[in-house]
């Protein structure tokens, strides 16, 4: 269905002609992101400015048609492919960074600067942004705000929702508003910038954020536990945890991911065990000793196997290997896994592990965990190999997220809901809390034309 | 105006005798908190399960009756003065500790804990939670969670909206409902835990709450840093808070503030200077150290008058006395002091003095300075002695607020805005943040019951 005459009329006017494309090509480019689905948006536009954010949504109200904003494309949820059509609203020419305050530990910038761009301006000042996905290379700071994206140092700096001052959108009614503020501190009324952080580009687009930086600490240290079994891998991370020295990434890995991680990169030295824990601890060279003792009598366990301290750079790399080695490890198995990311309790790990051996024995599917422990945040992927393991992984997907929940947890930690989980929302909320966020969306975005199709059910 | 007669009826089936209370003095114990305002409820009811508060919210809504949600009355706003009559829920009673969890980090409490019972309960497991305003012995955790409250800690630690997992609520709809998780991490649909955070009781009523704990530190060291002027403390602070060594509490004081507390207690050794920090640092023993280290290398800027570290316990509570001699001290100035809590980004704290001391002489009123530099939060207390002070007094504020929103702050960052700064939301939000606030608002509670008169203008 392709646009309204009128429509394709007014978008010529707000962008000059390079930014407006309707080629097959063009829309090819913007139809698919990190998730299985596609679906072809019938124009793609470029925005380098706020204003003409505000007159796409106005214009895009004024006849009814979908507005999904797009990064870097590389959302796991399908929430960046335009599933009712209509425009895409790509923002990778938007992506100035606009004032770094280092006095103030803040940064502004505009949504499509990479992740990592934004980091590497950072370093010199000797700060960074807490958010660090493994995709920073491509990923725009706007997608990480509107997935509330995180990574392995989630676990002490927190995800990208507590790492934000303030934003400036457009609301789905074609509004411009600011929320949040330039300090560390507020009360003043409700925290609209939160809202907006995990929305997934349904209530509002993007066009500012000012975020919070952190000083990078002076040094690091890794140490890497191997254990007899998960569960005693899991009672240290609890134990881990319950003590001051909060590591800055505590990675999990079960025995089929070290068994793929061995079988593949042989050379890695990846430990024959059936649990490990990968530890990374920053701080100030002297504090990092007494954390480090700290940490490795926490992660002393009963059933622990070996443990060790990297004590230069080459060893930190020898110890992180395995977990490197992993991903090609299970392209290696398949290309078609299904990554799943739920979180429990930190204390519910082990009972989670149990429950996704169980499954995998019961569906009879390959099921490899592995991920943020300190968080409770494991990514289960299945690898099914050939088409009747899809279907029986596919089966087995509201099992896991049956018993993510009868754990205390729930479906997604870092990656979002975008298409894929949708159904299955009301199996981690109430009607009631559904209910409220359909409100909260009609408020925003009275027509329902962003993003249309993701998140709620 | 007394409530209808069928709504009386229904609160009398909801609660036992002892748990409704209409006399004078019952209404009057329920009318005022820590401002000036003052105005009776009709009834006061004490719940003690969520299943009562659900009621409750329905009875009131099918009367079209206000309903204020207290829980220590100590709100420095008028937020939990019931201005428009109507019944109020005193959560005193519903106080349990439900559980705490050390291995997850979290404990679930019912809101009517005080915040001292809390962190009495979390110490002997190494644990506390990190809100720490000066009322705790008084205050509630769903006083907290509703004024998004915080302390000197929050600079290291964060406020309460950076420490809450998840709640249990019932909206202005009169349906219940959950939010949030049990888990450090998630990303499903729209954040409405952080969203009631800061709501001040005017969205839902909140009967439970999962909090984020922090692992006690194992020592805590002090420093007192005295400047030739404000602008060589806050470029002090500024330099501190750019290195990774955080302190957990980053406090100034301003000159009238030192002299004050100097007067009004001479014993204390408050030192001659016009401007002072006090500094606390937290970690491990030797972590501390070098953290001193950090601080202190940062705190000697050009305008250092003196610099102290405490050596003991007897030389910390040394270095804390002028603080702690300053509520009292102003007192003795004043009965009628108007306590604001405005913030700044850091690197304008030199600024903002210098604005305050302007206010202060061009409007002959007497106004002090202090507070969370760390966070750039200060309390801006005028102390009028006298009628004309007093007059003076209110027409400044409006022109505080103004200079503060000039200098990239806002006009609350701790003490939230219930009656007294309602009026002033306007200078800080524009009418479309304020409409979407609103839109949130019919969407929690439709028909207006919650807390009326409050946050919104
Ligand atoms: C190899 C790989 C590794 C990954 N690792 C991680 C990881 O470690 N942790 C993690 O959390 N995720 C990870 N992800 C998922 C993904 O990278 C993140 O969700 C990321 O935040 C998406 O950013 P993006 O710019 O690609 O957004 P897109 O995929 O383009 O869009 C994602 C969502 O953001 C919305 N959006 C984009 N820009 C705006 C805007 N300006 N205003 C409003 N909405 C907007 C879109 O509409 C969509 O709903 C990974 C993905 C890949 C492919
Ligand atoms: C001496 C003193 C020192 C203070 N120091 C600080 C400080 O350092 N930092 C700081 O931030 N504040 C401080 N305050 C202000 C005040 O203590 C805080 O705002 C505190 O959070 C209020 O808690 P409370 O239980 O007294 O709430 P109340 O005053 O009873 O109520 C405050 C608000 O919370 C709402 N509320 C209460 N319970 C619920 C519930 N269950 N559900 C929904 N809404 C609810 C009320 O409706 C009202 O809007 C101080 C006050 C005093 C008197």
């Amino acid at each position: 269905m392709p646009l309204p005459a009128a429509l394709l009329a007014r978008l010529r006017e707000i962008f000059p002609d390079d930014a407006l494309a309707t080629t097959d090509d063009d829309r090819r480019a913007a139809a698919r992101d990190n998730s299985r689905h596609e679906h072809l948006p019938d124009a793609v536009v470029f925005p380098t400015s706020h204003a003409q954010v505000e007159a796409l949504v106005r214009a895009c109200r004024a006849h009814g048609v979908p507005l999904t904003a797009r990064g870097g494309g590389t959302s796991s949820t399908g929430a960046s492919v335009p599933v009712a059509g209509g425009v895409v609203a790509n923002f990778m020419r938007m992506n100035r960074i606009l004032r770094i305050a280092p006095d103030d530990r803040l940064a502004m910038v505009e949504p499509g600067v990479t992740n990592e761009a934004l980091q590497k301006a950072l370093a010199p000042l000797g700060f960074f942004w807490a958010p660090d996905p493994g995709s920073a290379p491509w990923c725009t700071v706007g997608g990480n705000l509107a997935c509330n994206a995180a990574g392995p140092h989630a676990v002490k700096y927190g995800a990208t929702r507590d790492n934000v001052l303030g934003l400036a959108a457009v609301a789905g009614t074609g509004e411009s508003f600011r929320c949040g503020t330039q300090t560390s501190k507020s009360a003043i009324g409700y925290d609209l910038t939160r809202l907006l952080i995990g929305s997934e580009g349904t209530l509002a687009v993007i066009t500012e954020a000012t975020l919070k930086l952190t000083p990078r600490p002076a040094a690091l240290r890794s140490l890497r536990a191997s254990y007899r079994d998960a569960a005693s891998a899991a009672h240290a991370v609890a134990r881990i945890m319950a003590q001051p020295a909060t590591p800055c990434a505590l990675e999990f890995m079960d025995a089929l991911a070290l068994r793929l991680a061995r079988e593949h990169q042989p050379e890695a030295g990846v430990p024959e065990a059936e649990a490990l824990l990968l530890i990374e601890l920053d701080g100030a060279p002297d504090a990092l000793e007494e954390a480090c003792a700290a940490v490795e009598a926490a992660a002393r366990v009963d059933g622990l196997v070996q443990l060790e301290v990297a004590r230069d750079e080459a060893q930190t790399r020898a110890l992180w290997a395995a977990r490197k080695a992993l991903s090609f490890a299970q392209q290696a198995v398949t290309q078609h896994k299904i990554n799943e990311d739920v979180v429990v309790p930190v204390s519910r790990l082990p009972a989670l592990v149990d429950n996704v051996r169980a499954l995998a024995e019961k569906h009879a599917v390959p099921i490899v965990s592995f991920g943020h422990a300190g968080n409770g945040n494991l990514h289960v992927n299945f690898l099914p190999r050939d088409v009747d393991e899809i279907e029986r992984a596919y089966a087995a997907l509201p099992e896991l997220f049956e018993r993510v929940i009868a754990l205390g947890g729930t479906i997604s930690g870092e990656h979002g809901i975008g298409v894929v989980k949708r159904e299955f929302m009301p199996l981690a909320l109430s009607g009631a809390t559904l209910g409220l966020m359909r409100g909260i969306k009609a408020a925003f975005d009275p027509d329902g034309i962003l993003n249309p199709g993701k998140l709620l059910p």
